[in-house]
């Protein structure tokens, strides 16, 4: 119980639901929450039952087949996006969970609204999506280098000094869509600051098993640090809600960020109070006659 | 001059750009805008003049690749949806220009949020989309018949009595997101009576050649006329806008209803104020070389 205890006060403890007063400097990103940072016997523990939890909470999503829950990851490069998804998603059920990831948008993609290439891709009833990056990166990266705007062709007269603030809105109405269908959303921002960035590029430069993951596009967009950490927290300050919270994850430490991670899927799975699907008596008494067939004590029916 | 002054009359006669004070009773189905209903040279050239400039404005749109526009058709039973869409678009370029029919919705389709079947469907830049019914359907049909609303399979803290509310805001949201990135939408709602319906379900028992357009399913839902008519006002006092209006269109006359979406089309995309690309100077000096090759005046230079 203790345990649990733990795993839901982490669950809320990031999570933005009003975005008004929000100032990313007041969240440290090497956090970990009181938890021990060397002897992590702790941390593993909390990990192992929360991938416990969720796979039994997935198993009853998929079962009920009303609720979708879709997951967002953001950050900057080596936050640790993959990783985290390989590590904390691992134990689900790989028919009710589904990952796309968004990179440069194909030629096809430009021609069409932003918004088409995930809608898309957004998740079933009863599944669990994963977006990888996604319609975030309008308000971010776009935001940033404004040559990937004018890519995008849209007529000049849609073009103005309030379009960051028109897409911040237009992307709260669509997850307010999206709650009222049935699909609960939760945003992470891994959290990584910039120093341990530079040491996760190192070592890839280092290791060479992990030399494939290095770009040096990743270490040029360095030199927009600031504009970055600046458009994060303009986008979590318009695109918090209580249906699509931004989770602010601390990810310096990356066990701790999938601890994180974890424990806000479970409760954002425990919050929509999944029920496996009520049998109705005439269910009941077919179920009753097939266990008759099964045991021999009945001859099947011909259909 | 005297025909493009009729045809942009009769593109805006019938728009509804703020819906608040609509009411479905003061627009009445045999409307002919005082052409003559016997007699029809007049509108047959208007119509022929009306195709002509559509034709001229669709290969600017398609140039130019920057908007697109998307044309909705709501309507009942026999109201010509079908031969409208034939012979208003027939002069496009088909390359330009994709239809999709919504019919009751898969399996798949109802596993997904309701906008996610059409959102696949949105026109390309540079591009018309016609959607022949629509996610409208999903005030009208639904809200007539609830237990279309009960297969939707959404979570049941999602169902309320603001459902309906609910949907026509998501909907004029999602509509402004359209517009914020280039695709104008016009929304024709062809407006025919009761008794013109009946007129043409008799005419499709009596002509073999239109006897497989008849289906008695049609016949039954003139039982919900009634309910049809209110929600289709109540549809249209909620989701009029400036940049996508509803049309409500005369329908008990066929060929005044085609003129109308004709004389709409046009005028939507002369307000796009089109114009095929501009060539740089660069590109101007690349045509003279070209020019000069083809001519034999100058070697071709190996790429």
């Amino acid at each position: 119980m203790k345990q649990e205890k733990k795993l839901r006060s982490l669950a809320t403890l990031y999570r933005i639901d009003h975005g008004k007063s929000f100032r990313l400097k007041d969240f440290d990103p090497s956090d970990t929450a009181g938890l021990p940072k060397e002897v992590k016997q702790e941390s593993d523990q909390l990990l192992q039952r929360s991938t416990q939890q969720l796979a039994e909470l997935q198993d009853m999503l998929y079962a009920q087949n009303r609720w979708a829950l879709l997951l967002i990851f953001q950050a900057m490069d080596a936050a640790g996006k993959d990783g985290t998804i390989k590590h904390v998603m691992s134990g689900v059920n790989p028919q009710g969970c589904q990952v796309f990831s968004f990179k440069t948008p194909s030629a096809e993609e430009l021609d069409h609204d932003y918004l088409w290439r995930t809608s898309k891709c957004l998740p079933r009833r009863g599944t669990i999506g994963i977006f990888n990056r996604s319609y975030y990166e309008e308000v971010l990266v776009v935001r940033v280098h404004p040559e990937l705007l004018e890519a995008e062709q849209i007529p000049a007269t849609c073009l103005n000094k309030g379009i960051w603030k028109e897409r911040f809105e237009d992307i709260a109405a669509f997850e307010r869509y999206a709650a009222h269908n049935g699909t609960e959303i939760r945003k992470f921002f891994l959290n990584v600051s910039k120093e341990e960035q530079e040491r996760r590029f190192l070592s890839r430069l280092d290791e060479p098993e992990k030399n494939w993951k290095f770009s040096a596009a990743d270490v040029r967009e360095r030199l927009f640090w600031d504009d970055y950490q600046k458009n994060y927290e303009d986008m979590i300050r318009h695109t918090s809600s209580k249906h699509a919270p931004w989770i602010v994850v601390p990810a310096d430490n990356k066990w701790f960020a999938r601890l994180v991670v974890s424990s806000v899927i479970v409760h954002a799975l425990q919050e929509m109070k999944l029920t496996y699907p009520k049998v109705s008596p005439e269910k009941r008494r077919a179920l009753a006659e097939a266990r008759s067939e099964l045991e021999g004590k009945a001859t099947p029916k011909k259909p």
